[in-house]
Formats: structure tokens, sequence, C-alpha cells
């Protein structure tokens, strides 16, 4: 494939960051990739293990000349960097950012973009547990979908530039209203997000349950849960505290039906547990259908040696 | 390894039993292996695929001479499968069961015992979401632990005797008290499949994000809740009515758990939910080094090929 921008500058240098800079370097999408990192740890990691060609101890230095920025701090920091950035950013550049929530970063970012800058929503529905520098990879985007909340009067070519970037990541792209996307990406991620961090939590805080059993035993449901509930805090925090309307609609529901599960179970109702249990099966066959995941027996994956 | 019963009795045919079954033919670990299933499509797939030397059309024909009889049905079934076999337990045989509550399981199979059969109470924490003859195999016991929760007076030797059968699956063993296993499950496990129920279900009820976004969408978060939500309902809904104590305060605390976190968002209080996010990756760090699951970044798991 053939370049696409001429110099990519990366801000923040986490997971998603690092990720890009491995697949834009895989199929050579980017004249040049550099970074900055609020870190001197993290930079001095991404220059050694080569993920960019150069790091910069501010922003504004690491966008000069930039046909293409992208944010990929949490979104609690957008609005501070974009200001910081503005002044610097290269006429005609597109900026673009990774955030989970699109709303909180289009009002916080939006102001500062100058004239002639393009400013383009972006959100790629794909990441681990893990954090930091070292913890991308070149397919992480492969097969996943990459959302873009285009403000209005958008410029196609832009746009359609940098979605043509992602593609060649392996991402699938999808447009939509800020709004909705912060609702759906409740549904389908900050609500099971905040649900996991409180079963966690429970387990933490129970006493009766030692500490070493809830570890010991946790190999159904609640390591799943555990998986989720390692994810990075930071960035999780600035999830919720911006996208707080969504989230606490979508709360709302589960616990009513929570409540209503809770009083089956407390009544004796088998028959709508069951029902209730076999509905869920459906959503799980349409996801594999969908291709957003494998019918794998994963609850039984690979299992760690034993120490004998 | 050699034989360490003559003849297996699997009454019940889904997952945990065809996954006994193999493992049991891998290691040599049975003289022979008989099995029962109310479905006559199930008992003709077990002997078809040879999971079992021989099907019978009642688990009364099944234990006929049987040195051990495993109880791999539903916990709600379990009682009344008792009932029947009881008359035909060869005396010295030993009969456990593999059901996720025991309590209830002792209260239900225990008063049906005869005089000179062993009963030990069993538990193995392993499992996958799917079900059935096919969806065993014999690695799903390795490194995962089945726990006994051996009555008073319980014989000793027979009790080594089945540790050492699951020893030889693969399986670490461990005692506990019946109703210490259920409060442990319930954290561990129960409750933490229910709250995966209950979140793909709102996410199904929702009309504003489409039951197509939901499914296209579910890469974080959700996709894992839908792998949970997908184990079998007859299994579960039997699991929530017999361990409803256990299941009804777990779920008591869960709630005021995520009601504080919700307070927290609602106030924008992003260092309680920074702290709180904190302190639950800690407890997967210990899952890691207990060696029930491994650090590899599984949110980026083996994607689909896509179609092109």
């Amino acid at each position: 494939m053939s370049v696409i921008y001429q110099k990519v500058a990366l801000i923040g240098l986490g997971l998603i960051a690092s990720s890009m800079a491995r697949a834009m370097r895989e199929k050579g999408l980017a004249g040049e990739i550099v970074g900055h990192a609020r870190s001197a740890e993290t930079r001095e990691t991404a220059l050694e293990i080569g993920l960019v060609d150069a790091v910069y101890e501010s922003a504004a230095e690491a966008v000069e000349g930039a046909d293409l920025v992208v944010l990929c701090v949490p979104v609690g920091v957008m609005g501070k960097i974009a200001a910081e950035i503005a002044p610097h950013l290269a006429p005609g550049a597109t900026v673009t950012d990774v955030g989970s929530v699109k709303r909180a970063v289009i009002d916080a970012v939006g102001p500062h973009i100058p004239e002639g800058v393009h400013f383009i929503p972006g959100h790629p529905l794909a990441g681990t547990e893990q954090s930091g520098p070292r913890a991308g990879f070149a397919t992480l985007f492969m097969n996943r979908w990459w959302l873009f909340t285009p403000l209005e009067g958008t410029d196609r070519k832009a746009l359609d530039r940098v979605k043509s970037l992602v593609t060649a990541m392996g991402a699938n792209v999808d447009e939509m209203a800020p709004d909705h996307h912060d609702l759906v990406l409740s549904v389908v991620s900050h609500t099971p997000h905040l649900i996991a961090y409180t079963m966690v939590g429970v387990a933490d805080h129970l006493r009766r349950v030692t500490h070493e059993e809830v570890i010991k035993y946790s190999a159904t449901g609640f390591r799943d849960f555990t998986r989720i509930a390692a994810s990075d805090p930071t960035m999780w925090r600035d999830v919720f505290l911006t996208n707080k309307e969504a989230t606490l609609d979508i709360l709302g529901r589960f616990t009513e039906e929570l409540f209503m599960l809770q009083r089956a179970i407390r009544m004796g109702d088998g028959d709508m547990l069951h029902d209730y249990f076999t509905r869920t099966r459906a959503i799980r066959r349409g996801i594999i259908e969908a291709g957003q995941d494998t019918d794998a027996p994963d609850f039984g994956r690979a299992v760690p040696k034993k120490d004998e």
C-alpha cells in the first residue's frame, strides 16, 4: 500500500497509538510517525521499540508540520491538549481522536480547532485490558469497527482520507451521530465495564469469602469480569464522567432488569428465568455470525502449564 | 496410568460428562464407561462419537454393576435421578455429582443413597459456554479446581479414590464445607452469570439502540458478557433456584456497590472512581499469578477472517 499521510503525530503513546504506529509501519501508510507522551519513560520506550521516528516533550512540537494528528489521550484531557496544539497545527491538517466518548470530545476539542484544519472525531472499537506503549500490536484493528462522528460541514475528502488510513489498518468504518454513538457505546461497552468493575469490587470487599479463594476459584464467569476490570483506570474514569447521561440511563435499565430477575429467583419462578436465559443465547449467536467473535469454547481457554 | 474404576456410569451426557469420558479414555482410567441421557438423540451421539461403550434408556440400568456413578444432570433433577437409581446401586459403589450447588444436591440426593454406598458430592470448576455431548474435550479439567464437599463420616478411602480419578484427569482437588462452597461459587460464578444475563437482556430490550448495532459493535466488554450469557439455560435456572440465599445475598451487596459507583458518576467524583478501578486491577494480577488465566491480551483475541 502507499503512503496516505506524510507525517502523523500521535499524541499519547498507549495501547491504541502504539497499535496504530505498528500497523502504519507494517503497511507503509505514513511517511513519518512522531509522538508525544507526558511521561519521559513512555517517550523513551516508544523510541526504543521503534514505534515512532521522534518524540517530543510537548504536544505542540509534535504536531508541527503533521498532516494527521491523532489524539490518543484520555477523554478528560483532550480539551487541554487541543488548546495547546491549536496554534501549531498545519493548514489543511486533519485532527482526529480515538476517545470512547464523542459528544464530550467534540465539545472540548472543537472550539480550539482553527479555520482550515479538519477535525474528524473517531473511535476504534478495539482494545485489550492492557495499557502502555508495549501493549500495542499491528493487528489490533483487524476486522474491528472504527466509528467516525463527523461534524456538520466536514470536508468529505479529508474524511475519506482518514477512512482510507484506518481501512488500510484492517478496520471496518462506519459513521454515526455523536449522541447516538455515546448511547450505543454505553450499552455495548461502558455499562458492561462498570458492572464488571463493581462485581470485582464486591468480591474484593467480601470478608467471608477470602481474597485467596476469590482468586483461586475464579475460573468460571468471574475471570472474565476481572479481565474487563483490569482496564486502564484513568481512561475509564474519564469515560464515565464524560458519558454520564447515557451511562446513568443504561444503569437504570440494568438495575430494573436485575431486580426483576432477583425477584424471580426469590419467588422461585423457574420458567421466567429459563425463558430469559434462552433469549440471551440468541444474541450470542448473532455476534458470532457477525464475525465479532469466534465460536471456540473460550471458558476452557488455553490453560497455563502446571509447575510440576 | 492405570484403571481406577472398573465401570463408570455417567448419568447425563453433556459438556462435563463428555469431557470426563474423553479424559478417562485418553488416560485409561476406567475399565468400561456407560451412560444414560434422557434424549435418544444425545444417547445416539454419545455412542456414535465413542464417548461411552453402552447407553441405556434409564439411569437405573446404567448404574447396574458400576463402581462409580457420576450425576451430570442439572441440579434440579438430581433428587429424582437419585431416587430412580438407588435400588440399583452396587454395594460399595461411589456416587458423586458435578453440580454447581452443593447444599441443595446433598439435601436432594443424600436421603436416597443406600447403606454401603458412598456419596461424595463434587464440583469441577470448569466448563465452557457450550453444551451437549459434542462440546466436551479431554483437557477441560487441566489445572482447574475440582471441589469436594464430603459429608460427615465419609469413607476416606472412597474419597481418595475419586480424588485420584479427577487428579489423573488433570484437576487440582480441594475440600470445602457445602455452605461455604455455595457462597464462594455465588461470588465467583453464579452472580457474575446473572449479571451477564441481565446486561445482555437490557441490550436486547433497548429499542433506541437497534439489535443490529448491539451485535455489530459488541467487540469491547459486551462480547464477554454474551459469551457468559450463552451458557445452558436449564443448568443456570437450577443454579439460581437452588442457591437462592447466597445469590440474593451477593446480589444485594452488588447493588449497593453499584449504587455507590453510580452516585460517584452522577456527582462527578473522579477520584473515587479512579481509586476503585485501580484496586480491581490487583485482583486480576492475582488470578494470573495463581495460574487461573493467562496474561495474553484477550480483548484483541483471534479475529475471524474477513469475507473478502
